[in-house]
């Protein structure tokens, strides 16, 4: 069903010894993405505030949005986001990845 | 910063006996709860498409806005929700809870 948009959720608990300068050089490696992939919708991200203690360690969330799966499936082996994986890996300490096409329930 | 809306994300993996029907009823226990709880602004659902083997065994996604950080504090406790997680708890094998202030970046 190559019409229904897709996100695309990452978590990323970081290793300890990476400092808040070179978090932010991620984030920012990962917002210049949508400029050199054109499959990429748009993307947010932000850190946790939850207060249940259920984050497993996981302290990042991004969630990209792609127009359909075709989107997603042209973004995994792209060569920007493989360069760009290659210089995450070493910095994380564990990383999730789901994917999900959204079945939205607007409110008033 | 009670201006800011908060997501809400949780991850599920239900327990291996559960079947489908079962599942059906728990997320529609869940699509239930914003017509009871104010705070809850919106909410999407879906479930695993992702192709990286990186899901660490989670199959389901529900993300939830807030308008604020006041909205997330009033529905934790909310008896609604209580009640909720009452019934969900036994379904679940791992659940995994990340809530943060969305940093959206909207592309062309």
């Amino acid at each position: 069903m190559p019409s229904r948009a897709v996100k695309h959720i990452v978590l990323i608990k970081f290793k300890d010894h990476m400092t808040d300068d070179q978090i932010k050089e991620v984030i920012d490696g990962y917002r210049a993405l949508p400029g050199r992939i054109e499959a990429m919708k748009g993307f947010e991200w932000g850190t946790d505030v939850s207060v249940e203690g259920l984050s497993e360690g996981y302290t990042h969330c991004f969630v990209t949005t792609f127009e359909n799966i075709d989107g997603r499936n042209a973004y995994l082996p792209h060569p920007a986001h493989q360069a760009y994986v290659e210089k995450l890996l070493p910095c994380v300490d564990k990383l999730l990845v789901l994917d999900y096409h959204p079945q939205e329930v607007i409110l008033d």
